[in-house]
């Protein structure tokens, strides 16, 4: 597989009470199909991937591959916290058609995610995966950091083949970038920080933002790559404001309410996530006026 | 249902080459049912949860009931992250038997956990459970902590029956018992904050330690309800380091040693969790022979 | 000198138009004197030490010895960020009158102050000062925590007397007192731990509430001497939520509050600390009325 | 006063025997004089300001301007806990020839130090300073972050004419250069992320391994701003493993040990800093020699 690279989707997962809805996720893939992105990352933390039960986790990842564009990539969420419950699903993502895995850190016992315990985990999915193994640090819901020594050593198993990093440290991703192996991708974990991230060596980004503004995020990367650097500070700095209230401020309620918004279908997130209020929603309104992406 | 109190043991799951050993476990539910454990707690934080898939945790929780003493109290741990999956995994709890419910704060989405939509999992879990449900305030391992006044709100909803808090804040326990109606059980979530607790008021514990040391727990409790404070304060000490090693220092794969080591069954944790190397083994032997558990 | 125990008020120190009132400090230190309290801390965190030059430091320190009841025990802090401007004033502070020195760990320079680096500061301050010192842990100021390690190796100098902990944290007290001399003074710094900690072995406290309640703080601890444990803890509790009010939620700003309410002189912190507004005062007032100190 | 800008070292004070050697700091002060830095900020927190005493840094601020080549730029670090003494400062400072004031966040009553007190604080200082303030937000040492929306709001007076962000969060550095007006000067802290600074907006960078590298990072600079963006990226990524070992790893004492090795005067720092061991030592040496500032 050539080197993994570029804008990625972290797509939703839409419910209609309290149940996947399958026809309006196959209309948003189609327009994300016909966009910029470079693919989607089905099940990611955007995706409440914690709030699917198994089956519905099978069923869903084989319905985007079948209802995504074929010449696009498709990465799948598959951790678990069980290093034997995830290496079951990440071959059952590559059965389906995912074509890398994307593995966020085990958390729940945090005191025992030593270095040794996680380098031991992702060795052995790596071992065990039929399709590459993307690395992925989200310490605001994880409540852990991987180093950056600590993604260096995992870096040298062959079929680890980057990181999605959210931790937004510039620093730590600047010494993963300087520490790995020429072809180990690095990504942005949130587009509020993708073109420090592409300045310094990331070859893309995978990011809540890119599933409402897919053509902006791109545009981040191919202004910076084409070094119209000004220009790409600009959007950098207009993303901030709505990138924001998908993330860190809202969340996938947030997020949900935006795809809204314009014109696809968010809906509310799975409970105990609360959708948001008449007020916020206004506020994402004003943002995506504000950005040029409403009317 | 009376006022849930006393001392409970959180059991380990015990596991051989990655599956459940129920023969093992039909030994250690002997043992503890003959010990002065009030009941036991199954798919705790010690149980491994996390590592269990849904076959797993609903053919454990009806072993576990049918091998254990029918006149000692079954607590289930029965949290997903969703509501609606924690209602499935609670409601089925209860056809099998269990007493209660113990319920941690669902935690991925830190974000998003406000007080408002804590509030309204756990009234929703609470309408929908068939037996009373428990608080579980466990930040060390969720990253959350549940204010004393939210758990206070929280106590107002007659199916919540208690709190098994282990953020060892004596002073949010104290203010938790303040404010909670009477019949609203708290309990201590480790053995090394028991006696503090106890004295500010609450009902009992639910601790590792009663695991490998269940009637020196259930001493602290009975010599502080016989008065003998001063007998209470020396068995607490003692028990300080060992319990230490079983849970902050070492976890799950410490209190599986201590199993093995006190000639019951133990067992590695499940992956990604590492086992105890042996130097650490030898510790732990040293702790229990100094408390006086092994000769 | 006999080991010091009892209760402590770490004093405020009253200002007006930014200068040091002391004919206030005086009626105050009178009312302090015939109280219930072992004694005073002159330069504590509520006494806004870190607002102080060097000259206000030693005149503040001379005048409340000479003002303050010489059959009481008198406390100064006495901290620095560097080790010799801390010998300096801890030597003047015994020259001064003061029984012992309070030294909070330095903080600034939280990466440096090892294990290593804070055993040497505090060994280094104990050979020099001419009075017993007391550790003083106060991780919420300092984002700083000494372990129950630390303190225990530190308590092996003959002239490092005790330690106040305001951490809160019940088990790391409980392993100090497991691991100290029997002649080492642990304090509780707070009066919302006062009881757990005396259960526990503490021998008293140092803590914000003891300068407007401190009949109330000094009746916990004979409460709990005499044995009338339940009384201990009924007035443990009620004492949470003024004690809230003057410490985690409102600081000094609270506590002067209070004591102006109580017909003392509290009058405004130093600036940048900002006085309570009106709806504060009130609640402080409602709190203070609640608890009967107040008609 | 024109928009300050470029790359500036917080210089080191050197101690013998406790006291502040003069003589030694003149030969540094040639040293940076003669190197590509704008300036030097004196008393910063590689000054190890909180250590000196009030007469030391007074006289601190004069010998450096009086030694320091008087067509650069003197920044003086002057924050005290108190605005008052903060005011006192700040003003000797200026009159003693600093041309700006950095003070860094009062932090010891981290619960009082809410917007509005920060806000008071700032604006206050501003008002009384006869030369520009500049903010100074160093969470690893304070405990304490100033959001961005706290500095944009600061950024409305018009004697605060800047911000040394130490926190190296990228995005918090993005919103803040969004949000402030034009001729507000926004450094990067630290050399570990100058150029993402850079890009985004930034006008240069205060930082430790100016001391040592002056020339190197003011390199980034000038790569970066004649569009050599590869060159300044490669230049980037090779400062980091050099400013980690005298920043976040080993502080001041790092500082030091590599000043000294690299023929000027580092010493050590003064207690409780404790200095390197001979092995850290060891380590800084192969890492200037792998930079290649050392033969």
């Amino acid at each position: 597989m050539a080197k993994i690279a570029g804008i990625f989707a972290p797509i939703p997962t839409p419910f209609i009470d309290g149940r996947i809805a399958y026809d309006k996720l196959k209309e948003n893939l189609s327009w994300w199909g016909d966009s910029s992105l470079t693919g989607i990352v089905v099940m990611g933390s955007n995706g409440e991937f914690v709030f699917l039960n198994e089956n519905e986790k099978e069923k869903l990842i084989g319905f985007v591959r079948e209802n995504f564009r074929p010449d696009k990539t498709l990465i799948a969420g598959t951790a678990c916290e069980s290093t034997q419950e995830t290496i079951r699903l990440t071959k059952r993502a590559a059965e389906l058609g995912a074509d890398a895995a994307l593995v966020v850190t085990p958390h729940y016992y945090k005191g025992g995610m030593t270095n040794d315990a996680l380098k031991k985990y992702y060795f052995d999915i790596a071992d065990a995966s039929d399709v590459p193994v993307l690395l992925y640090n989200m310490p605001n819901n994880t409540g852990l950091n991987m180093s950056s020594q600590l993604v260096i050593e995992l870096s040298s198993h062959p079929n680890i083949a980057g990181i999605k990093d959210s931790s937004g440290n510039i620093v730590q991703i600047s010494e993963i970038i300087s520490g790995v192996r020429p072809d180990f991708s690095v990504f942005a974990g949130s587009a509020s920080f993708l073109l420090p991230s592409l300045v310094m060596g990331a070859v893309g980004g995978t990011m809540a933002t890119a599933n409402i503004l897919p053509d902006a995020c791109a545009d981040v990367q191919r202004l910076f790559e084409t070094g119209r650097l000004d220009e790409a500070r600009k959007l950098q700095l207009k993303l901030l404001p709505i990138n924001r209230a998908v993330t860190s401020l809202w969340g996938v309620a947030g997020l949900k309410a935006a795809m809204d918004l314009l014109g696809h279908f968010g809906g509310e997130p799975a409970l105990p996530l609360l959708p948001l209020k008449k007020p916020q929603k206004e506020e994402i309104k004003r943002l995506l006026v504000e950005f040029g992406a409403l009317g």
